[in-house]
């Protein structure tokens, strides 16, 4: 851990930003569970970088989680703060993004508001994305009206930054392009530019699999790494990763397509050519999964050691962590606060 | 109108109520035009009478006007100073009364999200008043989300104040019955009373029928009396009433029921009795319509004047109707902040 604490840098943010671009970036998680290795691939590891180029803010979703959590809060209070050191332990640094709480910005809430009377229920029972987790989460009819809104909600965060730039998965489109609409549908309202359409910033990474190969990470299927996994759940979860089912002994061929052991070697190993020896030793039979997997946990230990290390720090500090989050957040109001005031405006509800 | 200026008495408002019940009453109209007759008999006399006896909050409903006007946001906006000269003509006062203004109460937005995932979709879409709204409106498919969800708003609306008592007609008892249902899941994950129930209070009166005698009142039709009706706007409005149509010479015998003229002349003229007498006389003929309207038109000339009078009064000095909507703003803001913080501790989320 840095000797100046972080929460010092956090308030010079606004003046050393001189030499990034002029894309905003908006980014964040639910805050429903510690953060694993498929966000460090799919997102943190970009967001490390992105920060150094761009204005880069990271809005801890806590008012989203309770989306499908309302009867369960603690999922979501109990891991904001887990979320935050996550954040902290893979490098992301507060006086390079601004990390702040959704619950935290009123005005959130207000442009939610304002914009779910721009939106019809039709629109939003078409969304790809929402129809799909209304499938897998089981809800059907009795869906939440906040989880089936949801879509305005983000809308509200990306725009609430005037958010140029936004990294997600491919699976997360249907709601830039909502977004969007709303932008459209409001600059037409008001005869001038008073939101920005935003991009989609598409990660290269291809998706992580989780341990077990078939389902989507999830905590309760036990089937990711987190972050903050000790030794002992490493090692176990790389145990338990599925290969190929096939490869029943050594000296067979085996497959490296849909073998997780491969894929996460591919994703973390260091050395590509050592990988590609290995892919080439296993297919043409004799080399085992003990020693793959081997390979794989000793990766993965080294990787995640520091990680962890910084992590378990983090959490041992709880008010720096509330402190990063409070500063994140008060700049956070202050912008959004302004986005609500040119919204008001085409509405003409700024007469007091 | 008073020497002393509204706007001083009611900064003492909160010290003067005293000699007040327990009884926490919220009320309020959509600000999509100005107030008329239907209100006055509906509930504006009502709540001039209830102020003196309970702490009484006005919410003066802009943001939920636009649920169904964003597309046309000037009816809202350009009628929240109607609406509010409206109800000081009339005689509700500002010392006695809190008169507030529904887009600069942060809190009802937060509380939307909160509630908005303890209801789902299908219950919205139970929702009687709604589903005939949605009917009248020509909605189908295409229903704004936030025309949809406004009963989650309105329970915001209701328990941001601690309401205990809401003035409705019975066709506004489902959503009551919407807000009590969310008091008791909150309270239920609370495992503690953090909302409070509340009791709708009917009115005695009867609804006003429109001047048409079939349509529902609106402005569009051109079938109300305004508050600030001109002398000529009210002789026209009460030539045009609908009488007995078969009543069709002076010494026929006609029908009262549903003769707007005597349902009006029941709901305002001062003397019953006289009324009764009238309406003999029309039942066994030799009393004309002509006849009958004159003395309606005098009663209304008379009870109006003096409105319109301080209506335009009022409307004179917009400084001070944005004072007084900015003070019981004020007030209204730190009373539904408080019940915010009540509701986010519940998700466990005052943590910064």
């Amino acid at each position: 851990m840095n000797d100046q604490p972080f929460t010092n840098q956090a308030t010079n943010q606004a003046t050393k930003q001189s030499t990034k671009t002029a894309e905003i970036i908006l980014t964040g998680d639910r805050a429903t569970g510690p953060l694993h290795l498929g966000h460090y691939v799919g997102s943190l590891k970009q967001r490390v970088d992105l920060q150094n180029h761009h204005q880069q803010t990271i809005l801890v979703a806590d008012m989203q989680g309770l989306t499908d959590n309302a009867h369960n809060p603690t999922k979501v209070s109990s891991n904001i703060l887990n979320v935050v050191a996550d954040y902290l332990a893979v490098g992301i640094n507060p006086a390079k993004t601004t990390i702040c709480l959704q619950s935290q910005l009123p005005a959130l809430a207000e442009l939610t508001m304002y914009y779910s009377n721009l939106v019809t229920i039709a629109r939003l029972e078409r969304n790809p994305t929402v129809k799909s987790e209304i499938q897998s989460k089981g809800f059907e009819r009795s869906i939440p009206a906040g989880f089936l809104t949801y879509p305005i909600s983000q809308a509200a965060d990306i725009t609430g930054f005037h958010a140029t730039l936004v990294p997600v998965g491919d699976d997360q489109l249907p709601m830039l392009e909502q977004t969007n609409e709303i932008v459209r549908k409001l600059n037409s309202l008001a005869g001038k530019k008073i939101l920005k359409e935003c991009r989609p910033l598409l990660s290269n990474a291809s998706r992580l699999p989780s341990t077990d190969g078939k389902n989507k990470m999830s905590k309760t299927m036990g089937n990711t790494i987190n972050l903050g996994a000790s030794e002992k759940e490493i090692r176990e979860a790389v145990k338990s990763m599925y290969t190929d089912p096939n490869h029943l002994r050594i000296e067979d061929p085996g497959s490296v397509d849909g073998n997780v052991v491969f894929t996460y070697l591919d994703a973390f190993h260091p050395e590509a050519a050592y990988v590609e020896e290995l892919k080439a030793h296993y297919q043409r039979g004799g080399l085992g999964d003990g020693t793959t997997k081997k390979i794989l946990e000793e990766c993965l230990q080294e990787m995640l050691r520091p990680i962890r290390q910084k992590r378990t720090e983090f959490l041992s500090d709880k008010a720096q962590l509330i402190e990063i989050l409070s500063k994140g957040s008060e700049i956070s109001r202050e912008k959004t606060q302004q986005v609500l005031v040119d919204v008001k405006e085409v509405f003409g509800l700024n007469i007091l």
